[in-house]
């Protein structure tokens, strides 16, 4: 099976890696950077191509992994001209399947549930995928595809695809700012943010142990402690938006435990 | 050292283990609410009392480990007929050292960042213990309480406990409500949380690894992709309090990338 890479940003530079140590036949990289694809190419010993027409017509399976709106705005533009019988997949958690419609024959999406930098290798085997095809044979080779790859393969729908990824935000990037906050508050006064690893390690293992995150919840707006927020709320006079931040993000963590003491 | 315990919440439940474990000599456990006196002290094969009154007055240290406003309103019933050598200590963020003054002629504050539970055990040899005290000597007792129980022992005043605890707050306790959205929002659309597992360990993992977290940021928020962005809000039509957490949430992750441009 040959496979052309569409994209050379972070997700599509950790599946190259992982695709080509279980051994697939990588053959080209196309990034609309020279620079993106020189980088991404050059690691893989692969060529590359800044233009969407010098891309190998003959591949099997063409993998795209761009921005949202280059990947809706050139699906077309992707397929023209390739191989009928080949495979186009994306891999992007809201962009509908539907998007390949009208352009490819065989279609679908894969979808790896993680948070990929260019510089930090990740291993696939635990990284769970999502997949969604537009065909029974095409669903098989895409299950086949990301099981070689991962042990957890799972199906998902565009529209579940869409709420996974909105939640990877609360979970990923939303969580990552509530730390980003963290360590501009100690750096400020010159406290070691290394201070609250145990704090953020025990916060995630509770969760990852079984415990269900509304009922692990602890500290001042939980126990609506109001002399606490409003200390808290002073202290950050000086950043509004955090402020702001700290007061919503309270109210609703307070509305949580009242809707599951209904429940 | 004879020492009492003024409180049997899931700090001082952990940290009576800790001492235990350590050999410190534990004499007698206080809590106004029976229940939760009778269920520590039994664990730890002491006497308990409900009644202040009735709190040993020859102990060589008294910790508190209360809600905060229990401990403002009753510091100076805590010390009143106790030994004067006594040390008085508290575990609060938020609680000033001087909340002894007037009261207790040696005294001071040991502060543990973690987030315990009743139920979890956890290790205190990696958890950060803050030590502030009203003089050389307390200091030195104190310092040496806290190396007994944890390899990581700091000294703050009481405005960078208070920075502590606001930072806690953002680190662990938004953090965990970002995971309870999170997990509310899967399980609404049958979909298994611990699909988010890896996402979420590798969002902690690179931090821990040394990234600094706003460099660290991914996702739809700091590209300022608004395309996703309106999708994900839409997705949240129904539930108009975590929109507006998405919208504000997403707005910082955007105002923190353009400052850390601007540096």
């Amino acid at each position: 099976m040959k496979i052309v890479l569409i994209g050379a940003g972070n997700l599509a530079t950790q599946l190259a890696f992982a695709l080509q140590e279980q051994g697939y036949d990588l053959r080209q990289v196309f990034s609309r950077t020279e620079q993106s694809a020189a980088l991404l190419a050059n690691q893989l010993h692969l060529p590359y191509t800044t233009s969407l027409e010098e891309v190998e017509a003959d591949a099997d399976l063409y993998i795209a992994s761009l921005k949202d709106d280059a990947l809706m705005s050139r699906a077309a533009e992707i397929v023209r001209g390739k191989n009928r019988d080949a495979l186009f997949i994306h891999t992007a958690g809201s962009v509908p399947m539907s998007v390949w419609e009208g352009h490819a024959t065989h279609y679908g999406v894969i979808y790896p549930m993680q948070t990929f930098s260019k510089q930090r290798r990740v291993s696939f085997r635990e990284i769970p995928m999502f997949v969604e095809a537009n065909g029974e044979t095409e669903r098989q080779q895409l299950l086949e595809l990301a099981r070689s790859l991962s042990t957890k393969v799972y199906e998902a729908s565009t529209e579940q695809r869409r709420q996974l990824h909105l939640t990877a935000v609360f979970v990923c990037n939303f969580v990552n700012h509530m730390y980003a906050i963290g360590e501009h508050l100690l750096s400020a006064h010159d406290l070691p943010f290394e201070s609250m690893y145990p704090l953020m390690k025990e916060t995630l293992e509770k969760v990852l142990s079984g415990m269900n995150p509304s009922a692990a919840q602890t500290g001042p707006a939980v126990r609506y402690d109001e002399g606490v927020m409003s200390k808290h709320e002073a202290l950050l006079a000086d950043h509004p938006e955090w402020q702001q931040l700290y007061q919503m993000i309270s109210k609703s963590i307070h509305h949580d435990k009242l809707r599951s003491e209904q429940n």
